[in-house]
């Protein structure tokens, strides 16, 4: 739901919530907040610096970051989506673009400003793309007087032949006309060779743009590496069918960080694998303490979802194929499921319920740098900014 | 309502709602985001650097700012709350403090890290305080294994007598003795003569704490003194009865930056009165392009009115003292009636209500850096940054 938080439609503190309240009444549980800088598995101990953790097991979960395919430098102009504070510096780039637009007395710098390019086309590029002409077309529609915010152009840019890989085709069909009835173009095929701060080459097209967003790549935590057994080109580390490691039963990697083959495909880098995960694997450990075999895992697949805009989506769910409403209800619905904390899931239905009915944005606030709308010096996402967000 | 958000009790975009939204049905208005640098009232025109914005009227209501009375470099290691990123410092101080008390293993360090000095007495400083021990004692109690975190010292210092000077003596006395109840210091007629970054000098006496903050003082923006007209030490603009400034009747002054004298006093640099001089000048406005005679301005003194933690106040309305419980809901009553926007209402009383019945902060998310408690470059907030609150 980081999108939603990227395109002003939700508060960073209505998604999220601190791990230290989850886990405050399982007393045996210790939460820490500290950079882990490397693990020691011959010691068998996480190192932080200042601290050694001693472990008996150990479960890694550290995640994803965004990835540029070597381009580091295009972090700078494209930001990614992983983090809270990717979201908020999004949101900031987003309405800023709008603000200095109003403001821009020539006319193709101000066009420039209005066109908003989304690199990659799986659900984040979807969502993203279809939030940001929602936004443009009909929550800020009056609040200008110089431009006419729908005359933003959204371009969705993807390199493979279609959108939403993952979905059945008539599905990615569906959403690309929901797209297209947003606004939204949608390039396919396509594959971006340059970005700069005030334009982006598609192919050999240049598409003048101040506002380019990643949502194209990601690769695994550097952390997997640090546990010294194989890792793939994306640096996920390839586990067991019981999530452990070879060479270390103690040890159990799961989420983004993990590749886990079953019938002979990699399971995709998402929330419920993630989540799935976690509970197996600490069954698994209960099962290791108690002297009883590991059980491999299993994913069940529940099935993709993915939004486009206020009232549409797209919805696979075992032979189900929902499109239009009746899949945003669904994507509504697990979604707000799965958010931790009875506050938060009131809080989030309720923003959402009023931006439906005002098609209004109600987290529509700029922190940071309000002249700039990309910072003069490369503020690149450090790890520990990246993972806070994890975190919390 | 920022100490709110400082203390992780709400989200920025709980207490705060875009400018640009507000004036949309306003047709003839126009919200512009920039930096104002200079005004040149021979020209009539609102320099903003690449633009220059005409005017026939001028209403100007660029606030205060936090005021170390000479002491700047207290800035980095006392920060005060003027905007929605001073509350977000202020609370990713706080929680971090708790956070690397938990990792501490020296106690005297530890015991540090978890004694916060609020330096000012007035509403704001008491509401912090308050809100602070109650955070430590009830909010957080059960989430920590190697601390206690009601063993955080909070200690209110003031410089004068007693505390809200702006009060009764009486219902000074009776926040003292609330603000006692919850487990703070209230220090009075003390004077904070050096703030480091591990410890405070009140008066001759150290005490050892990395988090204070401050609520002692602000002084007026530098904008008014580029109006060439006569400003008080606190850099306030002097004005007429009329809001008007000395030979610009087409100029008004209004709020925080306004000197105002009525009846021999000024007027304080509260809500209440800049709302009404807003509401003021602009019939005032309006009277001179009628022709009509400009109207002196009179505060109408609704009361004063501070809370201390989850279901206490003190309230002062006419004759009427209020404190306890009555004058938590008075506060509470008065504050959400004055957020713009039903939706910000709702969201606001939602979240206090449950913080009210769970003792819980929602809001509890620390943004930036996660490894220093005071950043090592010093970051103080240029104006366009303090500024961003007032216009978003």
């Amino acid at each position: 739901m980081l999108y939603q938080v990227a395109t002003a439609a939700l508060s960073p503190g209505d998604i999220s919530y601190p791990i230290r309240s989850v886990l405050k009444k399982f007393k045996s549980s210790r939460t820490v907040l500290a950079d882990v800088l490397d693990i020691d598995v011959a010691a068998k101990q996480v190192l932080l610096g200042d601290e050694a953790l001693p472990y008996d097991y150990l479960i890694l979960a550290a995640g994803s970051q965004t990835s540029y395919f070597g381009h580091d430098t295009w972090a700078r102009v494209a930001p990614g989506l992983k983090s809270l504070e990717d979201a908020l510096e999004m949101r900031r780039r987003i309405l800023l673009a709008f603000e200095k637009a109003e403001r821009e007395p020539d006319a193709a710098r101000r066009q420039a400003l209005l066109t908003f390019v989304v690199v990659g086309g799986g659900p984040t590029g979807v969502e993203l793309a279809g939030a940001i002409a929602e936004i443009s077309t009909q929550v800020m529609r009056e609040d200008f007087r110089s431009i006419d915010p729908s005359d933003a152009q959204v371009i969705l840019v993807e390199g493979s032949k279609r959108i939403l890989e993952a979905f059945p085709e008539d599905l990615a069909a569906n959403a690309s006309k929901s797209l297209h009835d947003l606004g939204c173009w949608v390039w396919t095929g396509k594959q971006v060779s340059d970005i700069a701060e005030d334009h982006v080459m598609v192919g050999d097209r240049r598409v003048n743009a101040y506002t380019v967003l990643w949502a194209a790549g990601v690769q695994a935590s550097p952390l997997g590496k640090k546990l010294g057994v194989e890792t793939d080109r994306g640096g996920r580390v390839v586990v067991n069918q019981d999530l452990t490691v070879p060479g270390h039963p103690e040890i159990f990697v799961i989420g983004d960080l993990a590749k886990f083959v079953e019938n002979g495909k990699p399971l995709p880098g998402v929330a419920p694998v993630a989540m799935q995960q976690g509970g197996h694997a600490a069954a698994n450990v209960s099962r290791a303490i108690a002297g009883r075999a590991l059980q491999p895992f299993h994913y069940f697949d529940k099935g993709n979802l993915a939004t486009i805009g206020r009232a549409r989506a797209v919805a696979h769910i075992g032979r189900l194929k929902l499109t239009g409403l009746v899949a945003w209800l669904a994507w509504l619905f697990v979604h707000v499921l799965y958010l931790i904390g009875f506050r938060n899931r009131a809080i989030v239905i309720l923003n959402w319920a009023w931006a439906y009915v005002r098609r209004q944005r109600g987290a529509r606030l700029i922190y940071g740098d309000v002249n700039n709308l990309i910072p003069p010096d490369s503020k690149l996402e450090d790890e520990s900014a990246a993972e806070l967000a994890n975190r919390n």
